[in-house]
């Protein structure tokens, strides 16, 4: 059986595990805070970040080379696209959100709001706070661009295209730091995911005595 | 002809052109200043970001998609590996230097140094660069660990791993940030990356009236 070392609120970790359950890809999910450093950790993935995948005598680490071993190694769901268009469009909205969302609004709040403390950074900045949270608001937009001729992010398909761009505002939404109500569109897209089962157990989580916000599970929000 | 949208010191669009020479590709090479915020280059990629690759009626944009596009359009000569584990290995390798590496070194002095002045995000921050040039050994001594038997470091044959790992030391070096005599074998590395002819071109740029140290285009530095 897979296996998958994941922290709750990685954004890129939340991705992987939606993915495998779209995939039907039975695994079994190990909890892994990499700012403990375990030594055995670092033997699987040298970087000592999460997620790591490994299936049978095989170790993936990053998120994108996990993604891409699945869609490889288990092409029969597939959500990387068909075409070659398709797939250069679906890549082009994951760089988007893990690195541009990511640059500009997770690290402004999920890393100052929980990360540095774990990982001993120092105190939250209030103006990467401030930025992330005025950045957050053309990225909704965008979400309401791609999404205006069609269901999902890349056409009318679920990608994986929307599990990016789903596992990067679910975090920011645990935080309450998403104002849906002033973005319908997107919440729209959102309420989608949300009712995906695929996406039902990573809106269970409970992790490091944070509570989220009511609507946070609901996918009538 | 293909035709790749960039700025000089980026490594993410010096990986692409090195990538498009060794798969032996004629491109046409346009310089674009993102920080100018062309409205034409939005319409090409809504991010405003480079690197941008325009093929025929393909636009594809993010570094990431353009690699995976380019292994899958001109598949002859390929960089990404022949097995589902070299994959997985160069992939994971990509996914070190674009993430981590560019974490904890490019952004704190390539950003900190260049950019943000060019954005106007205001001063370079003296912590972030103290940290940038302390990242950087570890990462010079992975690179050695990588290539302790074996001339790349995903293999013996060149790859995208190589390459990501190059564009991004390259622009450091041109800020004059790395300090090769300290990581011989890691040097010894660089100096195969800096006799590939699809390097050179790279190491000619001179920009925005900065002047490299004098070792930096030298293969026997």
């Amino acid at each position: 059986m897979l296996k998958l070392y994941h922290t709750p609120l990685s954004p890129f970790c939340r991705k992987i595990r939606m993915l495998l359950k779209e995939k039907d890809l039975a695994f079994e999910l190990v909890n892994e805070n990499p700012w403990e450093r375990r030594r055995e950790f670092f033997a699987l993935n040298p970087a000592g970040e999460v997620p790591v995948l490994v299936d049978g005598r095989r170790t993936i680490a990053h998120s994108t080379a996990i993604c891409e071993y699945l869609e490889e190694a288990y092409p029969e769901l597939g959500f990387l696209g068909e075409s070659i268009e398709e797939r250069a469009e679906i890549r082009r909205i994951i760089g988007w959100f893990d690195t541009k969302f990511n640059f500009e609004v997770t690290e402004n709040i999920l890393f100052e709001k929980v990360y540095k403390r774990l990982w001993s950074y120092g105190e939250p900045s209030s103006e990467a706070l401030r930025a992330g949270k005025r950045n957050i608001a053309y990225h909704l937009d965008y979400i309401a661009y791609l999404t205006q001729d069609s269901q999902w992010l890349a056409g009318n398909r679920l990608s994986l295209a929307d599990m990016t761009a789903a596992a990067h505002l679910s975090t920011l939404d645990y935080l309450g730091d998403v104002n849906w109500d002033a973005h319908p569109r997107a919440k729209e897209w959102y309420a989608l995911i949300k009712s995906r089962p695929s996406f039902r157990n990573i809106l269970m989580d409970r992790v490091m005595g944070l509570k989220p916000p009511a609507h946070y599970e609901n996918p009538d929000f």
